[in-house]
């Protein structure tokens, strides 16, 4: 292998420094991860039996459901130490391989770090100003009761904002960890075997899975359930601005290669005489996998938290004895994620591969067999679960129709994915007659993809629309009632079936963290010059993890629909509890409620606006500084002389933490503003209430042109890449023609619209529901 | 001149016919066009003095606002043909002007009868529907009251559609049929002077705005005012369909004219050797007149309608002596409209021109004086109305509120107009920036272009959500109050600031038929090879057409949000009416409800994404018809050979008449198969009135969504317009640079956005109105 490296292309590099002298530095690595990683699998063995120990002592005083819940945590956390164990063991390659992962691993740690430390600043600013809010806000009579005074309820709100906040950083740090260590290790197993680079890219990010749901899986019980949203907030604060300022990065840097590389000088892909190819190999690592891991952490701790206070709220309205049954069912439902999961992860084997590329089996294939495997499971454990936790004998039959809410959940989790798959995958219809209308022009390609993402919007909203009204009947009609004989298990239901959709969500974000390692790994391999056969293998898993994100994504929208259509009903009861009075309608006839609904759909608009220019800006930064490199430095095509990487990472860095402030701070500070300025209207008017209603219609409103433009701008960026790579199979002219060039027009414009703004309006729709939450008290 | 012409580059057209044998048919000119242009002025004269004597002895015996009303009609219809008369008095210039001119009208007229033959079929079709449903349905305590069977009021409805139907009807046929007839008059002025050029192309304008604003203005007064909703579903209805099939039709000839003449064989617009040219050009007059006039005329009917219901409504509750005043004002408010808008338009003369291009006034300044002279009329004729109208003694100060609620609505028009040029102006920094975005590429110029759309949304939502609420809050405060002592005025007030927005119709749709006949001359003169000079007259003419029909655009979505707010509330009166049970709240937290909501916003996605995909379907075959003909026909570039216009034609007429069916059926289908599911599913689950209030939260999500999707799409379609004009003036490389063929694409992309979705959706959100209230029996 390496004598074919010397006698390869690379030749005139050799003569120069093999390092990136402006770029290395020591590796970066905190001291916990070096603390975990050095200790022995025996010791780690005794830490988990001391451990379960004092869970069982624990739970011998408390309840069982908790003790099931840390057991748990506790054997996935010794799982995914195994997993990181077993992935770091992997060889990293030969030095070429090794040089450019240090690279890519020293910008995007690097990134990381200034990222994080503008996001803390934002938080500790942010936790002021709750904290000056709830010092100064009157309590509710839950607060009362419970002897919490004013200040203390203020610090431990503030105490869970910074916590969520902690927490949603350590998801996404673990994700950007671990896939920059497993990057290089996949590439250089793809040396050997498909399988085991596969197998590679899984565990990596099962690792990283499993700690994620791990984290907000073992929230702590609490009997004041609203200050969880502190926790909420915290998490969707930074899980915003970490998928707005990864997805500028990494979409930026991405535009920025392909317009030049691709388009004007006709290199390939991740070719190392782009000089932004270090950059764009970064933000996958940026971009993908620390916003995926933020965003899926949120995604989690939003729908337990709601589903922890609905479940409350419920079970004391029907006077269930013991209502831990359903305010602990959620910590319950992700418990057996952890287990089905991690047996998902498993399924996939790194033996029974051949080593020859035509008897490979699809990866996809493997892929979907683990998921199947986990759903399976998932529907068995939910039943289980569902029989254990909601069983009363109040409504003896109640558990049946909660597990068929979870089936629902399942299956729309299950459709939804299948529909995302129709519309993107150019094994069917849609991306074939977008690649068609690429054969008439940039313009008509641009058209169709549009169309295409705008039409994908209604399978998907009748599927949500039937789950909603069916898992709401399914809960309004399991027998509990209240005191005056209503059914109140509607909303619970809806909550249950949001459950069903996230019980896989540690197997889905494994395949999502495994799309980001696979495409750096290719990059790495593609820079490093290796062979033929090892690209097409890498090629292979870089196909496969296009289609898993881009589902993975469809899976999100629909789990933050559900989650935050939750949220919306405990913002009422929030409101109702603080005003003292019943909120129970909020009246869109209402002129005010109208233009609130109007400005929360704007909301929308203008976000995306700002994220698409955002990316749009950078890149033109980019695609100036890469024309410039290449003008002043005649020999990098040649590969005569090497260019300035360093430089398009450093720009794109700086840039994009600049470009992040603008669409972030205006998801934060309009509902704040908007709530206050009728508010204020309401009291001079006479309409009580009126801040707390419009900010509701401004909710209710972005959260469903949320939920379609998130769909439009996934699908169609999906799509469009989709139709470019069918292009590049030999299709209508297959690579260098000009329906390709027209193909890669719409694969740009694609680019920030899934991986920058799309991703970011799911995130955007849940941090909108927390922040009403926790700024409740201001709008009365 | 015609001696350049034949030394010019036309020589070798010369040998061959002159004539488009496969094309040419006698003019069509309807027998009632025919007599009336045969009036000699004086019998005219006569004809008017009869009428006059006719009204005032009917007003004698009515009311003198009913004169008043007839009297201004039967003045501006005298004035509308000696507009004719004068245009038609004009020459048509040289023999191969005629010629192309009569092709254009050829292809204009048959698409026009085909595509009416279609939609006449249709509304026979809904017509017995609506007949069968009403012959069925319970009546409403009004109608009980006023003595009318359920046999009588359901033909009365039937009849209303049908007539509104034929109404929007003839003012599509007006707009185009002196759109056709103008285009080779303006052309032929351009020869002799800027000035005359403008004054016919404003002339011409002018005749089919009064035509339109008359037969409006001109509604009958009625006891029954719901009868009248049946009219304004037969308008909103045909409205919807001509703007989608004519919409389809210009634009995928001019994106498929420009994606093969311009883009790849490098030949200037509407150059006679581009097969799709003549298409291109007829579509100008079916697409932009035909479908603007039905539009305008949809636009004021309905807010008519809606007002005249609120007015008489919010009189009763006031016990008002004679409500008269209420129900009428807003026909009054249309009479002076007609008058100021005469007034503006005869503002701008033919003469105190030099001829000379250097020393030509810019003629937006001179269209924009005239709109200033009617803006400052209208605020001083509607002040003058309200005094008179709305003067109740019960309310003393009442007129002057609703005064200044007309005076937001004024401002409310200007302002809109005013930032969608800022938006779209290539004067200002936003167009700037997008191309300078074009440099980069064809990516980053779409990217910029979507960025800039979308965020052109926020400050038009910010506005109208200040008027909606100001205007409620005059009205609120007006100092009427029901038997109760509760203020009524609010919706009243909204409804005048509707009024007000819409008191300078007539001139505003004068700017916009300004443009598309500009157009035409332009492609006229490009066509007939006339001197460079003429060619200049006739350019900035269209510059200027391109930018007063962007800013109507934005007019008539200001106007739609206000009158389906309006019309919003006419259905919760209508649905209270026949349940006979209060209907007051939509509460979004019902989760049927909430999916209503969501349905509403995914049919505006949907209907946008099967209106976008038309044009680029069709644009394909048109493509594909070019690039054959220019390779089967090699002669065609050098002038040799005769490019087969026909065939153009003949596919993008029968294409749109195709396309059209799908996204208006889907507009008209939906809300009454949403409404009667989930009549059902609340039959079922014991909750009244579901149906009606899902189909509400359906109308509401549609009406926001719809705004801003409209907003989105017409302003990067015209910034992508004007970005691409700013690089022809010569900037950043000018025509021919890269950065110019990224700029036609943004164009290209642009066309379908601003032309045919985005001008369908404000008429969709006004037919959703409409038939939401038509169809209300059956969601009960």
């Amino acid at each position: 292998m390496d004598d074919e490296m010397e006698g390869g292309k690379l030749g005139p590099y050799q003569d120069r420094p093999r390092t990136f002298p402006n770029m290395r530095s020591k590796p970066y690595t905190p001291l916990i991860f070096r603390i975990l990683m050095r200790i022995n699998v025996r010791v780690l063995f005794i830490l988990a039996l001391l451990g379960l120990g004092a869970v069982f002592y624990v739970g011998a005083r408390t309840s069982p459901i908790i003790v099931f819940v840390f057991t748990v945590c506790i054997i996935s956390f010794l799982i995914s130490i195994y997993l990181t164990k077993w992935v770091l063991s992997k060889d990293e390659g030969p030095p070429e391989m090794v040089q450019i992962s240090d690279a890519i691993r020293d910008g995007a740690e690097g990134f990381f770090r200034t990222q994080y430390g503008t996001i803390s600043k934002m938080a500790v600013l942010l936790a002021l100003v709750i904290l000056s809010i709830y010092l100064f806000r009157s309590t509710t009579p839950q607060q009362e009761s419970s002897g919490l005074g004013r200040s203390t309820s203020a610090f431990i709100t503030v105490a869970a904002f910074l916590l969520g906040a902690l927490c949603s950083g350590i998801a996404g740090y673990v994700g950007m960890w671990v896939s920059v260590r497993a990057n290089v290790r996949v590439s250089s197993a793809a040396r050997r075997s498909a399988r085991e680079a596969l197998q590679i890219a899984v565990r990596a990010g099962g690792f990283s899975a499993l700690v994620v749901v791990g984290m907000a899986g073992s929230m702590k019980v609490t009997d004041l359930p609203l200050l969880l949203v502190g926790y909420g907030f915290g998490a969707s604060f930074v899980a915003l601005f970490a998928q707005l300022g990864g997805g500028i990065y990494t979409k930026a840097a991405d535009v920025g290669a392909d317009l030049v590389g691709k388009v004007e000088q006709g290199i390939p892909e991740d070719d190392p005489r782009n000089p932004a190819v270090i950059a764009d190999l970064v933000g996958d690592n940026v971009g993908d996998c620390a916003a995926r891991g933020a965003d899926l952490f949120e995604s989690i701790a939003a729908e337990i938290i709601s589903a922890m206070i609905l479940g409350g709220t419920m079970a004391q309205r029907c006077k269930i004895e013991d209502p831990s049954g359903f305010i602990l069912f959620p910590l319950v439902v992700h418990s057996f994620d952890l287990v089905i999961s991690s047996v998902g992860i498993f399924s996939i084997r790194g033996t029974c591969d051949t080593g020859v590329i035509g008897a490979m089996e699809d990866p996809m294939a493997i892929l979907q067999k683990g998921y199947s495997v986990t759903i399976v499971l998932a529907v068995v454990t939910f039943g289980l679960s569902t029989r254990w936790m909601l069983y009363t004998e109040q409504a003896p039959s109640a558990w049946l129709n909660f597990a068929l809410c979870g089936l629902v959940g399942i299956m729309t989790a299950y459709v939804f994915v299948w529909i995302t798959k129709y519309y993107t995958d150019y094994k069917h219809e849609p991306v074939r007659t977008l690649a068609l209308s690429s054969t008439t022009g940039h313009g008509t390609n641009i058209i169709a993809g549009i169309s295409l993402g705008l039409e994908s919007t209604a399978l998907p909203v009748l599927v949500i629309s039937a789950a909603i009204i069916s898992a709401f009947w399914l809960g309004h009609t399991s027998g509990l009632v209240d005191d005056a004989g209503n059914p109140t298990g509607g909303l619970f239901g809806t909550a249950v079936a949001t459950m069903g959709m996230l019980s896989t969500a540690a197997y889905v974000l494994t395949m999502d963290m495994f799309g980001p390692i696979a495409d750096n790994a290719g990059g790495i391999v593609e820079m490093s010059q290796q062979p033929e056969s090892v690209r097409e293998i890498t090629d292979v898993l870089d196909a496969v993890g296009n289609t898993t994100k881009a589902t993975t994504k469809g899976f999100a929208i629909g789990s933050a629909a559900l989650a935050s259509f939750l949220l919306f009903s405990a913002y009422m009861d929030e409101v109702a509890a603080f005003a003292h009075v019943p909120f129970k309608e909020v009246d869109i006839a209402i002129p005010e409620v109208f233009v609130g609904g109007l400005l929360g759909s704007m909301l929308i608009f203008l976000f995306s606006a700002w994220a698409c220019a955002a990316v749009g800006r950078t890149a033109q930064e980019v695609v100036n500084e890469v024309r410039r490199q290449f003008i002043e430095r005649p020999g990098i095509m040649d590969y005569k002389e090497k260019p300035d990487y360093g430089r398009c990472v450093a720009i794109v860095a700086s840039a994009s933490l600049r470009e992040m402030i603008k669409p972030g701070a205006l998801a934060i500070v309009s509902p704040i503003v908007v709530g206050l300025v009728f508010r204020i209207l309401g009291f001079y008017t006479g309409q009580p209430l009126l801040g707390a209603k419009v900010v509701a219609a401004m909710l209710m409103f972005a959260t469903v042109s949320g939920i379609l433009m998130a769909l439009f701008l996934n699908t169609a960026g999906g799509a469009w890449d989709n139709a470019k790579k069918y292009i590049e199979t030999g299709a209508l002219g297959g690579k260098g023609s000009d329906c390709h060039k027209a193909a890669i027009t719409g694969d740009t414009v694609g680019d920030p619209f899934k991986d920058t703004a799309g991703p970011s309006i799911h995130v955007l729709i849940k941090m909108l529901a927390t922040i009403t939450l926790v700024m409740a008290p201001i709008f009365l």
